[in-house]
């Protein structure tokens, strides 16, 4: 049997790829989930019909959302992801030897286990004594809690479905009141190719709440658009890897200290889309 | 009617885009020639089943194939394009008041009749007085022209069909010798993620023929792994654009200096890949 996973946008664009195993699907209570055996791309995540991870390309997203903020922040001892069930943002995270500590907050625990399950390279994270996995509501977690954190990292969905809530200024206001004063803050801003809405939006929302917002972007290859962005919201300073240059380097595949300055280049329709929707923007 | 047009890698991975109206298709000498009206891409070219280029994401590769080098040379006047029938290098490579003749060569003369008739926003170039088209064979023309160039780009499909003989060490030596002695050449260089061997190969090949030898990436949303490299050859020396900013920007989309500068941090895999290849990585 021929057997293709199509990821079709309203835009008319998609992606496809040929399967050579179903591993798993289900309809869990917030979304429905596959994890499908690629012929090209090694297993895969999709939920509600939308790519999420694929073993070839996660260390591009993984790579860029943990170690861009982890070594812009002087020391990063405690951190935050929000969503991120897979556990590729927390295993990048827990290659930084100062963190002593990693919350998780995922609200389908389905996807937890099934990538503990299936994709066991990402899921590897979750077994270091240092993760703390919590199955909940990231809203109502940074609402709650009484921890306080250096970084925060926001590897969602889309803001379709159930993670639309951490798209809206309450979360980032709730967010940066629970980092520390040298705090850093990080989430995953759509594609400013593909939904340059979404990534505008994005960016003013989280300037609303920090003094200092940038967007930094990474290729995702499976990803619509395949450029990636990423908004930092910083409450008080940027350092760049130079600042930092006295860390050993980590084992990486796509990040460099070099690539980390590089990926705050914008393009110039990048620059234009920002200015129209904030004023902010360097460059 | 829903039509689709799929491009389908033997990797199993690939694009999927829809048709609102095939506006063209034949087999002229050289290839299978398609023009389609695409839903979220615009027109579309397509080469032997293969998308060379879509009006929505054209500059990315246009300006970078042109500008990087471009911005290189201290005063580029004459310029040679080997392929690039569509025009978009062509029309980029005008934008440099410094350019007083481009040479493009083009094996297939229907694939600049059909975008001069169906994608006018690219051949837009081929009609300034300074651009003088030959269709002909690129690698003939290096061999017997008698013209020196500033700077060449090799602007041509991947190395399947028509195109192979662009991807030799041959190729190169005769391009290296019609070039002055501050010369620079630009190969497409296919993509490290889709292609890595094409990509390490010609980046191996033009280093025999030339003493600087630097591999630069850019993204191409549509075509297969989203990133594309470039390879730069150049006989003297590599100017980077902060030596140029005497000259005024240019009005573009995807360049801006600083994204000059960020192209040339290559991602750790794409270090490797070259390391694998050829001694001569900078980084």
């Amino acid at each position: 049997m021929d057997l293709w996973f199509t990821e079709k946008h309203p835009s008319g664009v998609g992606l496809t790829c040929r399967v050579t195993k179903t591993l798993h699907t289900e309809r869990s209570a917030y979304q429905d989930i596959a994890v499908l055996q690629t012929q090209g791309l090694g297993r895969m995540l999709v939920l509600d019909g939308l790519v999420q991870t694929t073993e070839a390309d996660e260390f591009f997203y993984h790579e860029m959302i943990a170690h861009v903020p982890l070594f812009s922040h002087p020391c990063p001892r405690h951190v935050l992801v929000i969503g991120g069930g897979d556990g590729g943002t927390v295993r990048e995270v827990l290659k930084h030897p100062s963190v002593q500590r990693v919350d998780l907050v995922e609200i389908d625990s389905r996807v937890i286990e099934l990538c503990r399950q299936y994709m066991p390279s990402l899921s590897t994270g979750l077994n270091d004594p240092r993760a703390v996995v919590t199955v909940g509501d990231g809203i109502e977690y940074v609402r709650t809690t009484t921890r306080k954190y250096d970084v925060i990292l926001v590897d969602s969905t889309d803001p379709i479905g159930p993670a639309v809530v951490l798209f809206t200024p309450d979360f980032y206001r709730a967010a940066a009141s629970i980092l520390n004063p040298d705090g850093i803050l990080v989430a995953q801003s759509d594609s400013p190719i593909s939904n340059p809405e979404s990534t505008s939006r994005t960016y003013a929302f989280i300037g609303e709440s920090f003094p200092i917002v940038n967007l930094y972007l990474a290729p995702v290859p499976t990803y619509p658009g395949a450029v990636w962005s990423f908004t930092m919201g910083s409450k008080k300073h940027l350092l760049l890897p130079d600042a930092v240059s006295g860390r050993p380097p980590l084992e990486t595949r796509y990040y460099t200290p070099e690539v980390h300055r590089a990926a705050f280049a914008l393009p110039r329709f990048v620059i234009d889309l920002l200015r129209g929707g904030c004023s902010n923007v360097r460059s």
